[in-house]
């Protein structure tokens, strides 16, 4: 809260507060990653839902907090959530949004003004963006970063708590790290739970069903050294995955990596 | 000090602490493990050096705390240790003590009171026997503990930073642990680095100089499950390998497994 108001005060005068010019970007056509923009704010995934849909969709978040941290919602049919920005509308503040119909995406269009409806609630799930600038912070190296390409994720054996019709497996994201690294991660990613926290697995990626490292489900592959071992954490993609498997009649999600970007900081976020 | 406070008022009536129960059973012959007794209470590691070395040791243990913490120190010729226990006796409480001269075991009584001098200091130092009590509290099984042997331990290519006389490779033990299991035990570890903290290595030995780990270099072998990884954490054997490795004149310890009781509480020693 103390972010957004400073980001307003900046905003009466000159300058704003980059998560804000992100958004406004977002508003005038940006339509590319939101990867190293307004480094410091938080980016969180968007899953929009009918309300016939959406409480079924908010008990599946509640019973599976590690991939579905809810750090935002809105009201039904109201585009705003001012806890994550005064001006916050989440139907022009993303670079491209994915329509969704019986589990297909049928377009992807850069905003859903046209789309949007007065039964419609929005929900903003944390993002692994948050925790590894904690990493970064510690010189903990992050291979997809350093290789340029999308972190490797994989759908795993580890069963979601189901509710109504969102079930499914949890989706999990992968970085190869020394063993060293993966304690200290451990540690530093326990102070962020609402943004996935602590890793779910290491080690032994066929313990949660992953035949084959090499060839993740969603996201790039990326090397893994003998020294190192591969971390798996808990995936912002999991809700998107379940969304598309319940076939719901409409949805409405962002693009992978082009997310919303909001006046919390990723600070703000730590519990310790 | 609440504790030894506590344990004190007890003594005054009918019942003592069990730590202080723990330490009259020593001063009355006991020669057996601590392993199992005054459960909750700190147990130690023991180190008696002359003065003329205690610094060097000192600064040996300041330098590397996560085998070496230090939890209690006497004065120079004083045997007692009040932060650990009011009427603690370094001299008689701990059931089986190592005189080594020269690096070399030279015998094993059950008091030191011959061989005590005005010259000595007593250094305490902190055990794994707490932090396994808080994994087992958070139901985090212990394989040597259900197999009933000692720890598996061993040398590794991690070099401890020196001081004077004082230097050497990191022991380390381990514990083989679930991947989900070890990352709570990262957790449940790192509130208590005064008795070693979170682990130092997981996943792989050979990264740390452990060519086979069948074949700990003190203790005894464990299994480890296919769905396992091994857990290292830093040991307080160390210390008692770079004494034997410096070859100073005249040094004392304690027998492997047989601690010195305090009136400390495991609990206390959590840092959050």
């Amino acid at each position: 809260m103390v972010s957004v108001a400073k980001a307003e005060r900046m905003r009466d005068g000159t300058a704003v507060a980059p998560s804000v010019a992100a958004r406004h970007a977002c508003r005038n056509g940006m339509a590319s990653t939101t990867a190293g923009v307004a480094n410091g704010y938080v980016q969180g995934n968007l899953a929009i839902l009918p309300e016939k849909f959406a409480s079924a969709f908010h008990r599946f978040c509640q019973l599976n907090p590690k991939p579905c941290p809810i750090i935002g919602m809105s009201d039904v049919g109201d585009p705003r959530i001012p806890g994550l920005g005064l001006d916050l509308d989440i139907r022009t503040d993303i670079p491209r949004y994915r329509v969704w119909k019986d589990g297909e995406v049928v377009e992807e269009p850069t905003d859903i003004m046209a789309q949007w409806r007065d039964d419609l609630v929005a929900f903003v799930i944390g993002c692994s963006f948050s925790f590894e600038e904690a990493l970064l912070a510690d010189d903990i190296p992050i291979r997809h970063i350093e290789q340029g390409v999308r972190v490797p994720m994989y759908r795993t054996n580890i069963a979601c708590a189901s509710a109504g019709p969102f079930a499914g497996p949890m989706v999990v994201s992968m970085r190869p790290l020394k063993p060293a690294d993966a304690i200290r991660a451990v540690q530093i990613t326990s102070r962020f739970p609402s943004v996935h926290g602590a890793p779910v697995h290491l080690g032994l990626p066929q313990s949660i069903g992953i035949a084959d490292i090499a060839k993740p489900d969603y996201g790039d592959p990326v090397s893994i050294e003998p020294d190192e071992i591969p971390v798996f954490w808990a995936c912002g993609v999991t809700p998107q995955a379940v969304i598309a498997a319940a076939k719901v009649p409409f949805a409405i999600t962002h693009a992978p990596g082009l997310m919303l970007v909001t006046d919390l900081k990723n600070k703000q976020l730590a519990v310790l």
